[in-house]
């Protein structure tokens, strides 16, 4: 009784010396991952390969027939080390056909910077015949959707810039219509922090209906559960009813349904009550600035951060007293308490976060060993501080940090935004 | 006459439901291509698959006897979704034998957080009959090193902390006795930035024994090339003397031979001179700072940031005039030159870059569109300030002018810092 949905095979291949030499990272996997999850089609299985063109000839026949969808990222440029359109024409047997829209394209966009189109450039205006061309409105090469038989073939070019919207407007639309992808969202996500998946687990499964699955992913404190129809035959309302019952189960650690990061949610948050928010970071270091500054818009609410990484410029720059530094240390609840006071003062906040601590590998104390850290917490309200510790290396504990501040302001903002409004005039 | 070093065929095996579902980043497949490529073992192919042990088992037999090299990552811990050992057992036909070392240390680092160890656990320390247990200092589970015919498997375990240390101290020197990996390095990495792969080409081209090989890589105007032996029979004495006159040709395009990364050079720059750095960010909004603060031991040349995205910050933080704001605006050479200079009286430091710039997807000009970015640089013996005008998208542009920042400080240190040291005192 599974729906077919669940016996889609899905092969993606990416294509580039650069992947296996250490000289990039596949970010395509991660990115195709959850945008496949999504449509019902998670990927079965993932390869990658050299810029050679019988290694991806092999490939594409060896998975011909036994994959329901097959999707190749990379090598589809105007350069000799660019093999994937021929490549697959031969190992399918079909030839290249001029796409004269295509090359219209082409000529008008090298028109308007003033270069002219090669013999190597009008190669990339080709698609396989019986296929169609992708519109690639951010770079010159087109993608291809060749549907024959049991297999779809989505060839898509290598940079991320091009690839995303290319899937999301070309790509998505297609498998739809041809019946590969589901329609609406194959999965309800909830996103939670500060419990465990073990007790999340616990929480959620009483919510559902037989068949339905459930599946974890967990980073960095962060810890989804996705919820999908399964062999429940349940419908999107029904999904998205029993992810309303976890979000009341869930309280506080609920952060919210899909893919937002905790930095969307506190922008959101701030925007919402017109408030604005400003960082102290010492261990941190711009890290949680930088989650903040990702996010476009956030200049309407974040109102910046002093890096004080040195006990001079925690003085000088944001005015702690020596004497309780000297007293108290820098890492240090009364210090990280000031940090975060003297943060809304100087960039005149209503809100601030402050972060200090040891992410290591050298620093700590008997009392404050690597992996320690105060969080201080400043609103209309009043200041809080708290200790945390981190495991991990310096990477992961900065990481870990930024998340644990980010997720402790979203919920004293949820549980006390309606004293601080009152307070904050 | 190709040396046997370039016949090896290396497969990675990365193991994980987590990769495949868009859930995490597969960062073992860029980490471990850079150190098997520097031992002269390019990984020819990489493969993500899900945790089955049918999955696991089928492509170990597919693999076995056509691969001088198997390396697997991933499910090797106690928990039920860890197949790795018995898959691969069951695909060899070889039975697990029990590690009783491995067990007493497992014993041993559980009773010191007072934790029992269960069935569960005591399964981690088996290993392939005829196969070596490889010590995890950092976890529980420890990997295996199997040789047998011409194929060698190393398993390992799937977190980067564990993963990375056992890589380095059990698995290469194994590799390097059995012949698979060469001694030494297999290449010499010459990393640039500032000129383009083809003019680089052209450059290192002339230096090259006939023979040698030369591949590129390029990451966020960082080019490098890798000059490896291949044909050419030359020693690492002489591929260094390539790399020696391939930098005397670069002149101050040249940042380093290795990996090291633009922060680490400075920050190197900074400690041998005894000077100390801070920072003034608008648009890069705290990666810059960051980029310095993943450096351990950065705290003793970097002084701290000030992430002013508001005008107001940059007139309460940085004392910037309000006139010069109104006068030239926020993104202009005069903004980022008195931001520099504001940045090193304030954090009374003897360097000082500031950014400001426009990273989109809103803001911009007509006359500085979004992509303008402005870098402001102060050193002991005056300020200047430069217009540089970046592609991509907001990550993009941020990642780019903190790169762009990093270099030309490192340019300006190389070319001035004797200057420097004497007007600095």
């Amino acid at each position: 009784m599974e729906t077919s949905q669940n016996h889609r095979h899905v092969l993606v291949i990416n294509i580039g010396d650069e992947l296996l030499d250490g000289l990039r990272e596949n970010g395509h996997l991660k990115w195709l991952g959850e945008q496949l999850a999504r449509r019902g089609l998670p990927i079965t299985r993932s390869l990658v390969v050299r810029d050679r063109a019988d290694d991806i000839a092999h490939e594409i026949k060896r998975g011909w027939g036994t994959y329901d969808l097959i999707v190749t990222t990379g090598g589809m440029g105007p350069t000799s080390d660019d093999h994937t359109r021929e490549s697959v024409a031969k190992a399918l047997g079909v030839t290249l056909q001029r796409v004269t829209k295509a090359e219209a394209d082409l000529h008008e966009r090298f028109s308007r910077i003033g270069r002219k189109v090669s013999a190597a450039d009008l190669k990339q205006c080709t698609v396989l015949a019986g296929g169609e061309s992708l519109v690639n409105d951010r770079g010159t090469a087109p993608g291809i959707f060749y549907h024959q038989g049991r297999t779809a073939l989505v060839m898509l070019p290598g940079p991320p810039l091009e690839l995303q919207p290319m899937f999301e407007n070309e790509v998505v639309p297609r498998l739809r219509s041809t019946g590969c992808a589901c329609q609406g969202e194959a999965y309800v996500q909830v996103r939670t922090f500060g419990v465990g998946a073990v007790p999340l687990e616990e929480m959620v499964r009483p919510h559902l209906a037989p068949g339905m699955v459930l599946t974890f992913g967990t980073h960095t404190g962060i810890v989804d559960a996705r919820i999908s129809t399964g062999q429940s035959g349940a419908s999107a309302d029904e999904l998205c009813e029993v992810a309303r019952r976890v979000r009341d189960a869930l309280g506080h650690d609920f952060i919210c349904t899909g893919h937002s990061c905790l930095a969307t949610i506190v922008v959101e948050q701030l925007r919402c009550m017109e408030k604005t928010v400003a960082l102290a970071e010492s261990c941190t270091g711009g890290l949680l600035s930088d989650a903040f500054t990702d996010i476009p818009g956030a200049s309407k609410v974040f109102a910046g951060s002093a890096v004080c990484y040195s006990n001079d410029a925690k003085m000088n720059i944001l005015g702690i007293p020596e004497c309780l530094l000297a007293q108290h240390g820098a890492v240090s609840a009364e210090c990280a308490a000031a940090m975060a006071t003297a943060a809304a003062e100087k960039f005149g906040s209503d809100y601030a976060i402050s972060v200090t601590g040891f992410a290591g590998p050298s620093g700590g104390t008997e009392e404050n060993p690597v992996g320690t850290v105060y969080l201080g917490y400043a609103s209309p309200t009043g200041v809080w501080s708290q200790r945390i510790f981190l495991q991990g290396d310096r990477a992961q504990v900065k990481l870990k940090a930024v998340n644990a501040a980010l997720d402790w302001m979203r919920r004293r903002i949820n549980k006390y935004g309606v004293e601080d409004l009152i307070n904050g005039g």
